[in-house]
């Protein structure tokens, strides 16, 4: 079979679509004018040719080989994610663990039969939805203990299979990715309403199995909270959980596989809450002086039970690189939405609040004009990486969480060491902090690193702050992550952040589901 | 030591409190007037000197003995829960599995010796908090493998440790009483707001133990979702998570103890997230002269986004025999509570759904007092149920949820096998149902049975209507409970309903955490 080849093998999107040359030139001029970067070089994105892949190790079972692939396109694009990490190694063509096959099950009997003869044969199964990870959750990096690595992509698992408009709620496939999947829901006049930043290339089956954020800043935020039931394949076999809209039967097993990231078996199919498609809207932006007069106004919104939307924070540095602002002020991005009632006496009430924190809105524009700049910007975020990458500037991000009686200090102490990292490490540069989400009990903050970066030296550089970053993250009471996963990348201080008794507990429950051991192994445990 | 010995070895409350006699002959007189039942006989509450336990099989380890008692009443306080069942039998005086002794740790470090001990010396441990339990879920009944059973009551492990009230939260002991941890957080205009039926007899440990369904109708209904960080005693050792307001960082540790029933280990604290004490209220009831116009009504409130704080509905027979109503009506109690807005836009826009729906407000009488009544009830029917019991009528309840669209086929079999089943037993008697909790996939329906009882037949005609009802929740896609636990009580349907790959994995997580077994066995799996 050959697959459907049009995603980009480097870079954010479709071959031929993304960021123009002329974009990168003026995202260059423009982080010098903003940031005062200069000398900024600019590479050429890698071409296949350039690729060198190691030989597969192991061959596609006879029986499944029209439904895999392993030729170099299809191989590199399996092999690396999102991150900095991933741009710079491709840029560097170093492709260094591709897997030694893609496999496309259409359907579950596919899945079925990968994962068996991959259990049989010491195969590592790598699970991949839209590829987009940043936490190294797609890269077939294995160790040594395994014969092979086969990455097994779920786009042909892209179906909504059943829609119940009685309880707003949908049987979908794993492999859907977010357009897809509204555009299957628009018809009933129903949504999911999960729009995290990766929403175009990213799918319903990775959302669920890395917990990851979505549209609602303040409530339901993450995957977790929409799942009604779920089916997994195992090595074991099938787990179908029943659909219920809440239980208290003992442990729940839906949360058991959402988070699992793959390394217990593979999510394919989901019965999701679904959202009536909003009819009535308010936005509003609000403009701080201080960022703490803005974090504290957050916080009072955030216990105040109107449950904005929308709720997102800018810092000043935030504000001028998003260009949602001239870096003068914080800004907060306010949303409320409903499909039944009237949103303005929420919102109302919520510049109220923000008022009273000393916020102001800016009179001569209309509001409406930086949350939709703040949009664009958001939306275009994933394309307008690999442009900083090819700049050779670090742009990369950390997110996390933790408790508002934290956060002054943790806000300082993380700021603090990720600057200093960057001043050892790159000379100038800038550390922006956004918050995703809010909880009534606190924040979930993300921090955005660009700094010019030396030749051939980014990732040591990027490194460098990573491990000053995460420490600081660990040491004061956050989470190495709040949406983005753990993946392989974040393993060190995950190991750290989670008690040692549930890694055993964890382990345990692996080694009953996958006894072989090859279920994206290296993300979250390590096989017994 | 000497145990506070205060509460009631059978019935709910403290002796000398609850229900007096005269309460218990007019309870008889209106069961013969609303419900037609005669020939009510009446018997006494059993005595302290009826009760013959089996000699303890084990005694208290020595370092420990001081925090230990093996009195009649302490082991007889702890060997029956709060169901038709427990109450039928103590009536027998039938404590025929008590513990051996009771413990009452004073410490944690109590907690670790004792759990120590019994793991080296196989002996059971029965956690034990307010002792409500109605799914047989703190009974010692262990089964003949281990040498005895002891129950741990952590009454003393009473104390709020620490409030943070910048994250409206609270560190709280896993042994903490309802209204001593409102008594303890009202200093700080805080309250957790949460209050099962069990309020006054039900502690922090045991909700988190058994996802306990609280005071809040929609959103956040069930304990799992308050609570921020957890401490847990295993056999193995102490598990502490990290305290975060959200967290995406693999599978979820703390959603691994909750619900867990004391089968991995003990809960001894927990950070909880807090509510302001609410300042804006709003009540109303609305009339239905159909079940279904209601019904359809709180579904299209469920969906609208308005979150009440309170949407209990009580069908014709629930409105009739709790005394809200006079039977020719299903009502609806809707609440809206907050601490920072008015709540009128909210109620106006809720009432104006459910006249959409057929609803009606009554004219002649101020809108609070079936609230008020509905809530009287609501706090009176654990002490009202011994009056039952000792009058020789079961009135026992079941509770579930399903999904709307199953809904209407759900609720009629249901209905159809419970009505049938009291017909087959009892000849007389109602069935009765209310939504406790509602969600916009789907309510928590709670079913109410009241019939009059052969004499010295009670259990086993129970036995026949629970099995009836039961098995029809389970074949129309119910949960055979949604917020009571599964205990020892719900085994058999529990097994049928969770995925058996899920049930392996749950084992093998006992197996790492409590390999000798010993932590409540019995409930939810059976130790390998």
């Amino acid at each position: 079979m050959s697959p459907v080849a049009e995603r980009k093998f480097w870079g954010w999107g479709r071959e031929g679509e993304g960021v123009s040359e002329s974009e990168v030139h003026q995202l260059g001029d423009s982080l010098h004018d903003r940031l005062g970067f200069s000398d900024l070089r600019l590479v050429d994105p890698p071409r296949l040719s350039d690729i060198r892949l190691r030989e597969p190790r192991v061959q596609p079972p006879a029986l499944l080989v029209h439904r895999c692939a392993a030729d170099t396109r299809s191989r590199a694009e399996h092999t690396l994610g999102k991150s900095l990490r991933d741009y710079v190694r491709g840029l560097r063509a170093q492709y260094d663990h591709p897997p030694d096959f893609v496999a496309y099950p259409a359907d579950e009997a596919d899945l079925v039969a990968i994962v068996d003869w991959a259990a049989t044969e010491r195969v590592a199964v790598v699970p991949y939805g839209g590829g987009s990870s940043v936490a190294d959750g797609i890269e077939p990096r294995v160790g040594d203990s395994y014969r092979g690595a086969v990455s097994v992509d779920l786009r042909h698992l892209d179906r909504v299979l059943e829609v119940d408009v009685e309880s707003r709620s949908a049987l979908i496939e794993a492999g859907t990715l977010g357009p897809q999947l509204e555009d299957r829901l628009r018809p009933y006049g129903l949504s999911l309403r999960f729009f995290p930043q990766s929403f175009e290339f990213s799918s319903l089956g990775g959302w669920i199995a890395t917990r990851a954020g979505g549209h609602y800043a303040t409530m339901f935020t993450q995957a977790d909270d929409f799942v009604q039931a779920l089916r997994v394949i195992t090595p074991q076999g099938l787990v179908q959980t029943r659909r219920l809209p809440s239980d208290g039967a003992g442990v729940s097993a839906d949360r058991m596989f959402i988070g699992s990231e793959g390394s217990l078996g593979l999510i394919t199919q989901a019965w999701m809450r679904l959202q009536d498609r909003p009819t009535h809207r308010a936005g509003a932006s609000v403009h701080f002086d201080g960022f703490e007069q803005a974090w504290r106004g957050v916080q009072a919104i955030s216990q105040s039970g109107l449950w904005p939307s929308n709720c997102r924070l800018l810092d000043h540095n935030e504000a001028l690189h998003s260009g949602a602002g001239d870096g003068t002020t914080a800004i907060l991005v306010l949303g409320f939405e409903s499909a039944d009632h009237p949103v303005a006496p929420s919102m109302d009430r919520a510049l109220q609040i923000a008022r009273e924190f000393g916020g102001s809105l800016p009179p001569e524009e209309p509001d409406e004009d930086e949350a939709r700049r703040w949009r664009r910007f958001f939306l275009r975020g994933p394309y307008l990486k690999e442009g900083y990458t090819r700049l050779g500037v670090i742009r990369e991000t950390f997110e996390t969480a933790c408790t508002w009686d934290r956060f002054p200090e943790f806000h300082a102490e993380v700021m603090d060491a990720a600057r200093k990292a960057v001043a050892d490490e790159c000379g100038a540069g800038i550390v922006a902090c956004r918050f995703t989400h809010v909880y009534p009990d606190g924040p979930a903050p993300y921090y955005t690193v660009i700094a010019p970066a030396r030749e051939n030296a980014e990732l040591d550089q990027w490194a460098a702050i990573k491990q000053s970053a995460s420490d600081a993250v660990l040491r004061n009471g956050g989470t190495i992550t709040h949406h983005h996963a753990v993946g392989r990348y974040h393993r060190p201080w995950y190991d750290q952040q989670r008690p040692d008794l549930f890694a055993a507990a964890l382990r345990s429950v692996k080694s009953t589901l996958d006894p072989a051991g090859v279920m994206n192994p290296g993300v979250l445990v390590d096989p017994v």
